[in-house]
C-alpha cells in the first residue's frame, strides 16, 4: 500500500520539535519521504495536521465491556461488588470482542499503539494483529487462578505466548507480573527470570493507591518499588504503571534505572486514588515519563486526547503553576518518550520511521482559529477531529470510517456479550 | 416547524430521573407529546439518546478568537502580555466571527443556552438571535474604558441594551459587573440599581484566584462576596462565576440568598488559579450549582460534556472519594440546576416545556456497550457523538452539519479575524 499526505501541517516530533508544511509519501511500512512530493499513491489525504500515532502505555483492553459498570463507588467495593465478579465469568469470545472495541475507540481517537496487560492475552494479541494495531501483550502473572487458567500453569503459558509471539510484525509480548500485593516476591523472580531469558519488556502496577503502598509495607518491610528492585525487576525494560505515591527518593532510583513511569491520570481521578505522580520532579531528575488511560471501566474512556489534557491541567492546577507542565512535554509523553522507551522506530515523523500517523481535519469550531498547532492537540482536540489513522503503513481509518471493520456487527456483538455477563 | 423523534432513549431529567424509551413530537418551540407517536413531521429522528440541551453559565463567547494563543504561562503574563493587548484591538466585526464560531463550537457539542459576559454584548445578542441559540447576554460594567466605549458610557448603554433585548424570545439581557476588583463600589451599586429597575439577572466573577481575594481584602477590609453582598448584589437573581476560593462561611451566604454559584472547573485548572469551589459543602448546604466552560483563551474548549467529566473527576481526586459527586449530580448541574435558577422552562424533557433538546448517536465506540446512560453522558462521552441539536423548537445541528450555516466561510473569516488581531 502507498499512501500520499499532500499539503499538510506535519507536527514531526523530531529532535527540533519541527513543524512543517508539506508532503509525506508512505510505502509499506515505511515513511520515505518528506517534502514537496508529486508522484501516484493508493490514497491521497490533503491538508490535514499531521502527527505521529500516539502511544496508550497503559491498558486493560477488554475492560470496555465494563464500561459505565459500577461508577462513583469506593475502589474497594467498585472492585469487590462489580469488577471481580463480572471477571470471573469472561471467557475468550468476551475477551476478542470487548479488545476489538477497544481498538477501534483508541484509532478513533488518535491511538496507534498499545501497551496491555490482561488475562487471555494471547486472544487479545490475535485480535491486534488482525485489526492491524501496534501492541505490547502483557501476559499477566499473578497469584490467583485467573478465568483463563490455574495460577500454577501462568509461567510456562508465558513463555509459551513469548516464544510464539516473539518476532511478530505489530505484536510483542511483555512480561506483566501484576504488582508487589499481588504477587508474592517468588512470582516476582519468576517473571524477572522469564523476561530475562526472553529479553523482554516488563509491565507492572507500581504504587497506584496509598493502601497498598501500606498493604506491602506491612507484608514485606518494604513500599512497592523497593520490593519491585529487590526482586530485580527495577530496569531499563520496566514500565511501572501509575506510581501516584512514590517518593522523592524514589523519582531518583526510577530514573537511575532508565525505568519508564506511566501516568494515568484520569483512571486515578476518578477512582480517587489520591496522590500525585510527581511529574515536576520526575521530569527534574530526568525519568522518562509516559502517558496511559488505563481500563476502560475505570476511565472511562481510552483517548489519549483527553488523557493529555488531564495531564498538563492537573499538575498545573496541584501546583498552582500554569507553565509547570507545557504542551509539548505532555505531546512528548504520548509520543516520542514510549517510542524512545520502547526502541520503537516511530514515535516522530522522519524519513524511514515506520508510518504509525494520525491524520486530524483542523476545519472544526474547536481548532479554529489556528495560533499554535501544539496547544490544540493537547488542550483543545476532540477525538473525532482525527479523520485518518495508519498504522505500519497501512490506512485502517479513511475520512473517519474503519476500512475493514463492519462497526454495527461490532457493536451489535459487545452488546451480547455484555448481556451474557451480566446473566446468571 | 415540527420534529418527531422516534425509538429513543429519553433522559427527562424530570423530577424522577426518569429513563423511558419512546418518542417525542415537537411544534413550534414546545415538546407536544412523549410517548409512542405516530404523525407526520417535517424532520424524523430514529434512535438516538435524547437529552435536555446543555447550559453552558460561564462564557466570553469572542474569545475563542484567542484559542491557543498564549498558554502555560502564569496568569499575570498571560492577561498582560497575550490576551489585553489583543482585547484592546477588539472591533464589532472581529466580535461577530468569534461569536458564531464559538455558537458552533458550542452547539457541535450539545450546547443549547449560554450565560456570556464580555464587551459588545449587542453584537453577541445579534449573533444569538441569527443564530438561535439562547443566550443570556451579560452587559459587562467595568472601571476601565473597554474596546467598545469610554467608561463613563457603561452605566447608559447598559439601559438602553436592556430595553432592546427585554422582550426577546432568544436573548435575555444580564447585568454583569466584572467583579469586585475592576469595580468600585459605586459600580456595582449602579449595577445593582440597574439590575433591579429592569428585574434583571446579575452576573459577576467572584473569588476565582487567591491574589483577588487579598487584592480586594486589602483594597476594602472585605472578601468579594462580602463586597458584593454590601452593596446589594448578592441575591436571588445573582451568578457568581469561579468561587474557587469562598470559605464555608460563604458557601451559608450564597446558599441562604439562593444566588447560584457557576463551577469552571477546566478554566480554573488550566489557569492554575489554585483553591477548590467546595462542590460537596455547596451541595451540603443546598446551594444552587451550575457549570461552565469560561472562555476558549483559558479553556480551551467550549465543551460541557468535558466540562462535566472534570467536575466529577477533580474532586473525587481532591477528597480520595469516588463517590462524592456522582455522575446524576453533575448532570443535573448542567441541565435542571441552571433552567430552575434561570426559570428558564427547559432543562428537562417534558410536555410542555421549551423544546431545547440534544440528539447522541450512541451507536460509537466510546459508548459501547450501554450500561448507565447517565454514566455515559458525564464520563464517555465525545463531543462529535451529537447528531442533531434542537433549540427553541428549530433544528439547527442535522445528522452533524449546520442547516443554515456555511461552515468553510466562518473558518476562513475567523482565520482572517485572527490575522488582523496579531497584526500592528
Amino acid at each position: 500500500m502507498s499512501i500520499l499526505i499532500k499539503d499538510s501541517i506535519i507536527v514531526t516530533q523530531n529532535v527540533s520539535n519541527e513543524i512543517i508544511r508539506g508532503d509525506i509519501y508512505i510505502e509499506d511500512n515505511k515513511i520515505v519521504e518528506i517534502g514537496k512530493i508529486n508522484i501516484e499513491a493508493d490514497f491521497v489525504i490533503r491538508n490535514r495536521i499531521v502527527i505521529p500515532g500516539l502511544i496508550n502505555m497503559h491498558t486493560h483492553l477488554p475492560m470496555t465491556l465494563l464500561r459505565g459498570y459500577g461508577d462513583d463507588l469506593p475502589l474497594e467495593e467498585w472492585l469487590t461488588t462489580r469488577i471481580w465478579p463480572i471477571e470471573a465469568k469472561l471467557k475468550a469470545e468476551h475477551i476478542a470482542i470487548g479488545t476489538k472495541l477497544a481498538f477501534m475507540e483508541m484509532v478513533r481517537s488518535g491511538t496507534t499503539c498499545c501497551n496491555d496487560m490482561y488475562f487471555f492475552e494471547d486472544v487479545i494479541a490475535n485480535e491486534a494483529k488482525k485489526f492491524g494495531i501496534r501492541c505490547y501483550a502483557g501476559f499477566s502473572l499473578i497469584d490467583f487462578d485467573t478465568p483463563e487458567m490455574k495460577r500454577e500453569c501462568l509461567p510456562s503459558e508465558c513463555e509459551n505466548f513469548i516464544k510464539k509471539w516473539k518476532n511478530d510484525e505489530l505484536v510483542e509480548p511483555v512480561v506483566a507480573p501484576h504488582s508487589t500485593y499481588a504477587c508474592s516476591p517468588e512470582t516476582l523472580q519468576k517473571a524477572k527470570e522469564i523476561a530475562e531469558k526472553y529479553n523482554c519488556f516488563i509491565h507492572i502496577h507500581c504504587s497506584e493507591t496509598r493502601y497498598e503502598v501500606y498493604d506491602v509495607l506491612n507484608k514485606y518491610g518494604k513500599r512497592p518499588l523497593q520490593q519491585i528492585k529487590d526482586n530485580g525487576l527495577l530496569t531499563e525494560k520496566t514500565m511501572l504503571a501509575h506510581c501516584g505515591w512514590i517518593t522523592k527518593e524514589e523519582v531518583k532510583e526510577i530514573a537511575l534505572a532508565n525505568a519508564c513511569v506511566i501516568h494515568n491520570p484520569v483512571s486515578n481521578m476518578k477512582l480517587a486514588t489520591g496522590g500525585y505522580t510527581p511529574l515536576p520532579e520526575l521530569m527534574e531528575a530526568n525519568a522518562i515519563i509516559t502517558l496511559g488511560t488505563d481500563g476502560a471501566a475505570s476511565n472511562n474512556k481510552l483517548d489519549m486526547f483527553e488523557t493529555m489534557k488531564f495531564t498538563a491541567l492537573i499538575h498545573k492546577h496541584h501546583r498552582w503553576d500554569a507553565s509547570i507542565v507545557k504542551a509539548q512535554e505532555v505531546l512528548d509523553m504520548a509520543t516520542v518518550n514510549p517510542a524512545g522507551f520502547l526502541e520503537l522506530n516511530a514515535g516522530c515523523i522522519e524519513e524511514g520511521k515506520l508510518a504509525d500517523i494520525v491524520c486530524i481535519d483542523y476545519k472544526a469550531p474547536n481548532l479554529t482559529p489556528l495560533h499554535n498547532v501544539i496547544s490544540h492537540l493537547v488542550y483543545a482536540m476532540d477525538a473525532h477531529n482525527v479523520s485518518d489513522v495508519i498504522i505500519n503503513g497501512k490506512l485502517i481509518l479513511h475520512e473517519r470510517k474503519f476500512l475493514n471493520i463492519d462497526e454495527e456487527k461490532v457493536y451489535e456483538e459487545a452488546e451480547k456479550a455484555k448481556e451474557d455477563l451480566l446473566s446468571e
